[in-house]
């Protein structure tokens, strides 16, 4: 495996320019500006505003600020928070943000285009001096991992499969954790989560070698009744990601974990003929393989994404998982007591 | 995790020049010179001889030629077979390199450095239209993993720790099954095994979402009776590589794997208070992960390293080997009617 010569090197997770501006390109359909969105509900106080094209017809409602007004109202982030058919920046979207770069902002990018290989933006940079931090990117210089017990207290979502609510449970925890007056983090491993904490490893990205080590460096030391709720990547059942949900779990070393499942979903995403686990089967491989870097791990319960049932198949489905698994289960979006008995078991 | 864009790139595992020259610079203790050594033992074939500078004293004992000679003889691929405090090409290699690159060699590196660091041997490389082949940089657009089930029959080794043998049994088991006229390839994960090989994927230098991907595409659909033995990395029980260990496992989908151990070895690698685990447990671990791409994956046996044991203890640890897992034991450097019972069961 790898030398320690990388070992050495010192290393700190992306931290982004805030407050942000939102850039909505020309966006005309909501779905493309999910990561705006998000950023809205889920960091609205680093939003100063949203700044669009003129063929934009999406609106988060905040206010519609030109770069030199969101500048001097402090935002030092501009933010695409529109996607676009494969990832690429839009030729349209360049001169704007050579525009931001002018004004004094850094670029915040989740897209798949490196900005290098956009001549003008490229000159841009290296003229204003000015940077475009590209969310996707790990930083350089990663630890191994260690194994080293930390101090603190620390949650990670984990999941049946992909894609079914690992980031909101953790944001949605973490809020909760908070209205009680629980010092609290939100610890983002993928691109939207980084935009939201305004810091993070983007831990799909990073070399498997350094997976755990990049979550060690993600949830520091801490004071011990400090939490770091850790946004989940992946499943141990999934047969292209499992290795990148082992790797977190053990470089996280949670205390708890909570159950992230879609009830009906009945096969892995993106394959015909991998089966959704038991919920008690995948409590007990996450607790099993977790105990390797914490022997304390417990699971707290089970988060459901419920989004596509109504009320009442949604309490059905709600109370067939606490019957199956013995422990609390909610939907977050839902929220209600339910919820309510989830955040108390993580905190008990 | 990543999304479908990367999945459609075409992709194939490193391919090697050969037959080599190996240089072995101006090496002076034989443990910097393990790699042409390796090479002089499992790839005796495609070694043609050995180049040194002046001051080297030591030899693989392969013919010592100088580049046109072994130029003329039909090598190709000049390999950089010696190591250096960490990992860098030395200066004085640096007009070697250049003149095999004039000489039409490509030169094939596992060096920590990036020859593109070196203007003078970029120089030569563009001049001359040839190339440098670094083992430890993976190929680039890797799918990632998809689960489906190939062809042919496949073993992976796997291990209680790091570092104690798993490269050296997946070779001795290729060497085994072919002087039985069993249909098999050797397939590398690192460095090393690459450059023994003449192919493969460094599988520790893989971004973590393709891992799987890059070991389905390392043992591809092959004939019924071909056996892929492929090299394993990692431990399962290792607080860094698990992950690494993990997704090698889902993406190898193995028939068999082979546990490898170090009898006496009490803790992790780099770690004083990770216990190795029993060799019952690490067996169940390996085989309940794998079976979710491979359900009817089961162990052969153990491979044990008994190099620092005498005969008689080391008669003892492989008795009480097969005695705890009920399965034999063997240590493949000592061979025997031990490792030919190791041998019968992997193919039974």
């Amino acid at each position: 495996m790898t030398d320690s010569v990388h070992a050495a090197d010192a290393c700190a997770p992306l931290a982004l320019p805030t407050p942000y501006l939102l850039f909505l390109g020309d966006v005309q359909h909501r779905g493309y500006a999910k990561t705006a969105f998000g950023l809205r509900d889920w960091a609205g106080e680093l939003c100063i505003g949203e700044f669009s094209l003129p063929d934009a017809t999406v609106s988060t409602g905040l206010p519609s600020l030109c770069l030199g007004e969101a500048y001097a109202q402090g935002a030092r982030g501009f933010v695409i928070g529109v996607a676009s058919q494969g990832g690429a920046i839009q030729p349209n979207w360049v001169p704007t943000l050579i525009a931001a770069l002018e004004q004094g902002f850094d670029i915040v990018s989740g897209m798949h285009s490196n900005y290098r290989d956009i001549p003008e933006l490229a000159d841009a940079v290296a003229r204003t001096g000015r940077r475009v931090i590209e969310v996707r990117r790990p930083p350089v210089g990663l630890p191994t991992g260690t194994g080293a017990k930390r101090t603190g207290r620390r949650l990670l979502t984990v999941g049946t499969d992909c894609a079914l609510g690992k980031k909101y449970t953790a944001l949605a925890l973490t809020r909760a954790f908070r209205a009680r007056g629980v010092d609290a983090d939100f610890r983002a491993t993928g691109q939207t989560g980084i935009m939201i904490a305004g810091s993070g490893i983007p831990i799909d990205a990073v070399v498997s070698d350094f997976v755990a080590g990049a979550a060690e460096l993600l949830s520091p030391d801490a004071a011990a009744d400090h939490w770091d709720v850790i946004e989940g990547q992946g499943s141990l059942y999934h047969p292209a990601y499992a290795g990148v949900s082992l790797g977190l779990l053990h470089g996280s070393q949670p205390d708890v974990i909570v159950l992230c499942h879609e009830p009906g979903r009945k096969t892995i995403i993106g394959t015909t003929d991998f089966p959704i686990p038991p919920l008690t089967e995948a409590i007990a491989l996450n607790v099993t393989l977790g105990a390797l870097t914490n022997s304390g791990i417990r699971c707290a319960g089970v988060s459901l994404n419920t989004g596509g049932l109504d009320d009442a198949e949604a309490a059905a489905a709600i109370a067939a998982a606490a019957r199956e698994t013995g422990l609390p289960a909610a939907d977050p979006v839902r929220g209600g007591p339910d919820f309510e008995r989830l955040v108390d078991a993580c905190l008990a």
